[in-house]
């Protein structure tokens, strides 16, 4: 399985100069264009040759922006209530196999069989998810209704799943988690919860990531197997694929049962929680950033998460060095100002021994909102050259009134950023009322198609088989969890023929 | 090797309450103070019942002190310059199996053989340590003298040993794991780090975490195998014991050679570089917090990573119904008012269904460094009452000068912690010029012992195997790496009587 790219034959080699830029365009070939993205030549986001297929190392901007996710998301998790644990990275067989009816992970796991030489008594998985390493110790843990709602979470670890095909952000062996883990007396705020979940996925993807999806509860046969039911948030991505990016299960009582998750309720009768876990796809949610709002000249990345706001670049000339002393000294200066007058603004000099036009190039790469422009012109006066990285039009920024005008330019590129991406959602979503134009929508477009449905409960699956035969991959992602959409009266379902229950939504998946 | 011990039998069982306290003295018996400390009982730190020994839970309250921990030391480690980096757990046989030589890591690594039920191409390491991650990536990244210095690092890591015992925070076969890696052009540059690297242990665990240490530049036989030198900080535990709390090796060239880590100078030649990486000891840092601060009512916490800084505990009657709520109601206001009044201050109220007598207890189990107590004849007033961990005095809290009374509590506690702690350690270092001397204070008390020594170099391995045995453990931590102290005239090694060259210190170790 593993692969090892680099030459390491233990003697110094010539080494080649690192090259930059993206070579297609994200209309004509996305799938070239992300992974151009991501590599060294990009964004520098991961690299792929550690040596071990599916296994990535994750470099600093990609870390960064990631850490940036995960610190949003612990912000809204524990001011929802939710306490941090940490729990060991392998789980004993028997735990993980005491579910295996429900959950069914044992094809996918990795197996640890050896401690040096010596063969362990018993194997030991690298967790696949965190419900069987949670579960037998909630066993433990709760005892009281004064227990509940006990509300745990996960956060900064990765999690390990032996897959055929992977691919940076979207599908990995080894992958980024974040899992929260709930235990309620009744069902009633089990489901509260969930609503809990979407809103935060609200907050923090779509209006501060402003990654627009739509909240579904997934059809009955597209279930997580251990959970009664499960919801989760869906994107569309550029090459019209629907991507996953967090999931909330109602696990109902069937884990408690298995591993004893009990309470003594005020009734002093012993009683089974009913369970919800929440994983919001901290993966996925990076896919969904680097795809949506990125264009061809690289990574476009939210305020919240970006490593840097604002890139200062001096406009030099190696000709002419007391100008460019003076240019350097503007550029230091115009730092300092920022630093200081504007709170939480993260703003770097770029100062490297290389052209202007290389800068440009990287800093729009990486994605950077802003970029401040500084050449001799500027050097004395008030005003200097600031560039928005999505509309890429030079504008005036005034130095005497830098805090007011900084936050506008932040203000209008954040504002900027939601409208593109929101319209590109809308764009995404089309009705359909056959399988004919169904097909039709799939092959030239994909991405949402809005269809009359059966049923989501088990008596619909035989025609999101057919669907997806017929589609060659189309797929039912489920009814809106939030007013989900009633079919016109006489509508039918778009397989079957039968008569309509609800409006759900098609796509092909990752 | 796993042991199960949760009763998860499948159908509900009756359940204990909960209880609380710790039943040994530290000065009677440090090692079941300890263990009662970490666990349920004590301030739930850690729950050692998840099935697989060495393993463990990682509790809130434990995980909250120690994401404090890694958050000083990444402000530290960034502000010096290190970009963060995430790399696989994994790492392929071949890399680790390159610097056997070197580091000899083998012995104690899981091996991952399996993926599902097929056997693995190539099995897989869990990473003990970085360095067999990092370096190959490290030949392909570093090109010339202008990426040098290259300086990054992993932080909320875990590492995986198949340690022989184990024991919370002190040696787990996972524990927690930060790691910086940098290249130099030159040996005098990775001095230099090495420097630093001291510099923000003493910022972070002495200055911080109020945790003494020495700084020792460890003797050649007892370096990392792969480094030139070992540089290391030890304190001493109340048992006498040294606990290794960070190392920084000076890898010189071995591992560049290895794995091929060059870069182009400014003469165009291909040079190795020069590699130092260190590892502060998250776990170490945590058992010095516990164990050097903790008392016989539980933990204290240093302000800087306690959870809570101040808690208010209500003294409420539960046969005078409207005295409690009118008690409530002051305990609430004084939170506010601290919330509004003291940034940064995180202060909880407790107002569980429980005594205050319990609260007392359990507030003080956890460590927490302030406690308000709010009775029915403080419920009007302007003052309350305010009781430092430490001291266990109580004294009056004028309200209306809230914030600045609250900081010289809090700057009196981190005082007293500091000179408490200084106090022990002081008194934890002894002198002997003789191996009679040493024996006789390493049983009767243990603690650090200056002892003149013949050589740190290879030649003087023989007589640190001799004071081992003659002391039943007692090994050369090494020589003061900040002014290292010189033996007196005629001063001879206390074991082969040759002329001492160094005085060293000993101490037992974990």
């Amino acid at each position: 399985m593993a692969k090892h790219n680099n030459n390491n034959n233990g003697k110094a080699q010539e080494k080649d100069e690192k090259k930059l830029g993206i070579t297609v365009k994200k209309s004509d070939n996305f799938s070239e264009w992300y992974t151009q993205l991501c590599a060294e030549q990009g964004a520098d986001l991961v690299d792929t040759r550690y040596g071990v297929a599916g296994f990535v190392v994750h470099k600093p901007w990609a870390f960064k922006i990631l850490r940036g996710i995960y610190d949003l998301l612990d912000k809204e998790i524990e001011e929802d209530g939710h306490e941090p644990l940490l729990f060991p990275t392998v789980i004993p067989e028997e735990n993980l196999l005491k579910e295996e009816e429900h959950a069914g992970f044992a094809p996918d796991v990795f197996w640890i069989t050896h401690g040096g030489n010596t063969k362990l008594e018993r194997k030991l998985a690298l967790r696949p998810t965190g419900e069987t390493a949670f579960y037998p110790m909630y066993g433990l843990w709760i005892r009281s209704h004064n227990d509940l709602p006990f509300k745990r979470f996960q956060s900064r670890i990765t999690v390990f799943r032996n897959e055929a095909t992977t691919r940076p952000f979207l599908r990995g062996r080894e992958f980024m988690f974040y899992e929260t883990h709930d235990v309620f007396a009744t069902h009633k705020e089990a489901m509260k919860q969930i609503d809990t979940d979407m809103k935060i996925m609200n907050e923090v993807a779509y209006e501060t990531l402003k990654i627009p999806f739509i909240f579904f509860k997934r059809p009955k046969w597209d279930k997580f197997l251990g959970a009664d039911d499960t919801y989760a948030s869906d994107t569309i991505m550029p090459d019209g694929k629907r991507n996953q990016c967090s999931s909330t299960h109602d696990l109902g009582q069937n884990f408690a049962k298995v591993y004893d998750v009990t309470f003594k309720d005020k009734d002093g009768k012993l009683k089974y929680g009913y369970q919800t876990c929440f994983g919001p796809g901290i993966y996925r949610l990076m896919a969904a950033l680097i795809a949506i709002h990125g264009d061809d000249n690289g990574l476009i990345l939210p305020t919240a998460v970006t490593p840097i706001h604002i890139v200062i670049i001096p406009i030099t000339f190696s000709k002419k060095p007391e100008l460019t002393e003076k240019v350097l000294n503007k550029c230091k200066q115009v730092k300092e100002l920022i630093e200081k007058s504007c709170f939480g603004i993260k703003v770097k000099l770029d100062d490297e021994d290389k052209s202007p036009g290389y800068k440009y190039n990287k800093w729009e790469l990486m994605g950077v909102p802003l970029r401040i422009e500084i050449g001799p012109r500027e050097a004395d006066g008030d005003e200097v050259t600031i560039v928005n990285r999505i509309s890429r039009e030079k504008e005036k920024l005034n130095l005497k009134n830098i805090e007011k005008e900084l936050n506008t330019h932040i203000n209008d590129f954040e504002v900027m950023l939601k409208k593109r991406a929101d319209e590109y959602f809308k764009g995404n979503t089309k009705d359909a009322d056959s399988l004919e134009k169904v097909k039709k929508i799939i092959e030239e477009h994909r991405g949402f198609i809005k269809v009359p449905w059966c049923s989501t409960e088990k008596d619909g699956e035989k025609c999101a088989e057919t669907l997806k035969a017929e589609t060659m991959g189309g797929v039912v992602s489920g009814i809106k969890f939030e007013s989900p959409e009633k079919p016109k009266k006489d509508q039918k379902c778009v397989i079957c023929g039968k008569e309509a229950k609800h409006i759900v939504y098609v796509a092909k998946s990752y």
